[in-house]
């Protein structure tokens, strides 16, 4: 067979696993967004089927050797980087025994039944064994892999390429060491208001309100559909159909419109992937960094800013004008950036939110390098808690067993979420000075920040790393400054502190 | 193999098909609800490489010689059932050569979008070359049956297993005999009062009402699911994940909620067949008019009776006081009763609405037994319906390019929902023997009409024939009488004819 011949081969492999993606894909978003819940037995045993036949596609012998081949042959250069990717990704299964894949999967459901019980009962002894268990297997699933690193710098890997312990204790010391200090002036300074937050806001006004938000973000239903969960997601079927989630609170206006700024960040990045990635393994590398960094820009760096509220506080005000009767749009965005240390990641400020993260890195990186043991964990965690955020934690329910990622066995992949702020800070700045980006967002042109992104960042995909990326975008590599530098000055012009 | 062995491995195949089926089906749903548009070419591409997988999994040469052999096997008569329904299926497409698949396949994608457009142009000349080759790959699709029977009479065969065209023939004589002077006796009688039908109703408060008419009906969210399309419809993926669409339209009161009873028909019987057929073929074998004939029963034989609106207009009128002011039950339900002969099948009302299906039958017969050509086809149509109904048809986009069914070669289709009807008055009629209907609706008890229609019917499935599951439940094979003399004496009673 000729390279050519191979590489037609592996591209029509590459539309019929698609096809397979696709449709767990839609089964998946089906599920979480409108399937009944007693037809869930039925569907899943079925999936599981469709997966089934996925797996045996990807690791069929024969097309394993192809890709395998396709290594040391002369490919253009995109061709090139999905042969990379795609050898990569065999490594990660090719050698995993089937019995052992299997009972990991098992295992893994358990651990989720069992961390769903022990939330519930408060309680992290019940969860601990299954921690135990799932760490074990986890370093065994890294074993096959017949990689010399430590472990946990390969599940960081897996997460963020290229990013290594090294690299995140450097990030996360600097975090710790401008962050904690902060956090504290912030606390004793005079608190910002907001209350009016907080009124009742019927849910179906706030549906009202959030079509001028999707309208304002160009968020096209053309291809784009947002619906509702409990836990709002990102996902999609290829760059022309991308669906978000949110969820409405009636008693917090912001909540909502935050987290769909943040998920319409994620679908934008999707959207914006080149049409000649669409399916491919390209459009699906981006790093979780990379695409974090999308939604956190969206939502901090852009959302919660007054240029963004200059347009749609107006609307927003209208369509609620008791609750927001005499607030100005300065008093609410200083309300959507109030800052205050407390107990639960997923509802944290922008400002304390890296510091749960660094008690999640540097626990991930206790256990998995050997210094911590699963004995006592909930106690090191209420330790961190209490000497970053100032905060004592009641419970195991709003402490250790407040993440749903550890019982899916997904270690190294927090960090991301505090590099994303991080990466985004530095693209900020960039297309700060060749942009006007408040000028844009005060007359409802989003759509030049888009332009900028795309050209930039988004049509890429994952066809390079963050690292790479970010040198071709603002000239030098991830570089912290830049994020510690925004938090420190917008935290101190809001507490107007010296 | 043992007989048994070759069971389990027909099992083993049933279930990776249902999984194939499920996928497929999920992806049709979210199409034709959510999925954005601009996504659908990447979709449908990929769709399509799922259809032919299952295709090729049904058509396995192992599989299709297990199922020839266990057709001579002593199994049990469940399975027995199956292999019969699964060798009828393997007929229908074995002898099939791919090339003509693909050809009509696409034959039918093409005629499609020429249908539109000859539609919106309201011009049949468009259409009608499509509509003749349609007829000719339709004819020779059932030329490789090797079937000696008449095209026509194995078409309405694919639907309603066991009807013929002399069965056909018998049924529309006497419809056409006893409704035709009918109709115009009601068409000359003092009409009734609907115009506050069509006063302005929000569609977010009809969705309030909705919730009360889902419960009264016993709609349970736990396996069933209703969203909103152009076109309502029912699907699923197992009965306990049954899905209905509905439309809601701002100036008519009644249109959204019996078509969502029309649909929960449907559903319903889709939920309630026996467990262990579930995604068996006999779970899918249900006739078309013994379907529709659940649907037409709760929608026309339940929705529009005054008894069924003894507990749900307080609740309409309390949502709607003004539109409804004055209005009385009774008024209200000969609001949605009343008939009058137009042009549209789909809005057509329950005495007028077989006269439709009358003149459909009577076309799709000549065209097939040779006796009609699609030239001038249209002039036939605009005859059939100023004879049979009285009205003029004003252009073609009213009349013949209505429907979207001849498009997609569905011919034998349309007779069974007249025979639906027919049915379900059969069923009302044996079913008031032992249960009073009216007291279970005027008493909110919908769960025991739903009771006796599973216990007699609906748990079947399609395990045996329209005409069987008749005799078993009413004592007797089909008979009309039934239906003309329900509507003969509904019509004569609500518009004072003698």
């Amino acid at each position: 067979m000729t390279t050519e011949e191979k590489v037609k081969q592996y591209r029509e492999w590459v539309k019929k696993c698609s096809a397979y993606e696709m449709a767990l894909t839609i089964i998946e978003i089906d599920k979480m967004t409108v399937a009944p819940p007693a037809g869930s037995a039925y569907r899943d045993e079925r999936t599981a089927i469709l997966a089934g036949e996925l797996f045996a596609l990807q690791t069929d012998p024969k097309i394993v050797e192809l890709i395998r081949e396709l290594r040391d042959a002369r490919l253009d250069e995109d061709t090139a980087k999905m042969i990379e990717l795609e050898n990569k990704e065999l490594d990660k299964i090719i050698n995993m025994p089937q019995d052992f894949f299997v009972a990991f999967r098992q295992l893994r459901s358990n651990s989720y039944t069992a961390w769903l019980e022990a939330k519930k009962a408060k309680d992290y002894r019940i969860f601990e064994p299954y921690l135990k268990q799932l760490i074990e297997y986890s370093r065994k699933s890294y074993e096959y892999r017949q990689d010399t690193r430590p472990v946990y710098d390969q599940m960081l890997d897996d997460y963020e390429p290229g990013m290594t312990m090294q690299d995140y204790d450097v990030f996360f010391a600097q975090v710790k060491e401008r962050l904690v200090p902060l956090i504290r002036e912030v606390t004793r300074a005079k608190q910002v208001r907001t209350d009016f937050l907080n009124r009742e806001y019927p849910v179906s006004l706030q549906k009202e309100f959030m079509e001028e938000v999707l309208s304002y973000l160009r968020f096209d239903p053309s291809w784009g559909y947002q619906n509702e969960t409990e836990h709002p997601f990102t996902s999609g079927t290829s760059r022309n159909d991308c669906r978000t989630t949110t969820k409405y609170l009636p008693d917090n206006v912001a909540s909502a419109v935050l987290s769909t700024v943040h998920e319409v960040g994620h679908a934008t990045y999707g959207h914006d992937v080149d049409e000649k990635y669409d399916g491919t393994i390209i459009a699906h590398a981006i790093s979780s960094g990379m695409h974090e960094s999308q939604s956190r820009l969206f939502e901090n760096y852009l959302g919660r800013t007054e240029a963004f509220w200059s347009v749609l506080y107006p609307k927003l005000q209208a369509i609620f004008p008791e609750q927001l009767q005499g607030i100005t749009a300065k008093e609410f965005t200083d309300a959507v950036n109030a800052s205050s240390p407390s107990l639960i990641r997923t509802e944290a400020d922008e400002l304390t939110y890296p510091m749960h993260i660094v008690i999640r890195y540097e626990l991930e990186k206790g256990l998995f390098t050997g210094t911590i043991g699963t004995d006592g964990l909930d106690q090191t965690w209420n330790r961190l808690y209490k000497e970053y955020l100032g905060v004592d934690v009641p419970d195991d329910s709003r402490g250790i067993l407040q993440d749903v990622h550890w019982s899916d066995a997904s270690f190294g992949y927090f960090p991301t979420y505090a590099l994303g702020s991080a990466i985004a800070a530095q693209v900020m700045h960039t297309m700060r000075q060749s942009l006007d980006v408040d000028e844009c967002l005060r007359t409802n042109r989003f759509d030049q920040i888009v332009d900028w992104l795309r050209e930039n960042i988004h049509h890429w995909g994952g066809r390079y790393q963050a690292n790479e990326i970010l040198k071709m975008v603002t000239g030098e590599p991830f570089n912290v400054k830049y994020y510690l530098d925004y938090l420190e000055e917008k935290y101190r012009t809001l507490y107007g502190i010296e």
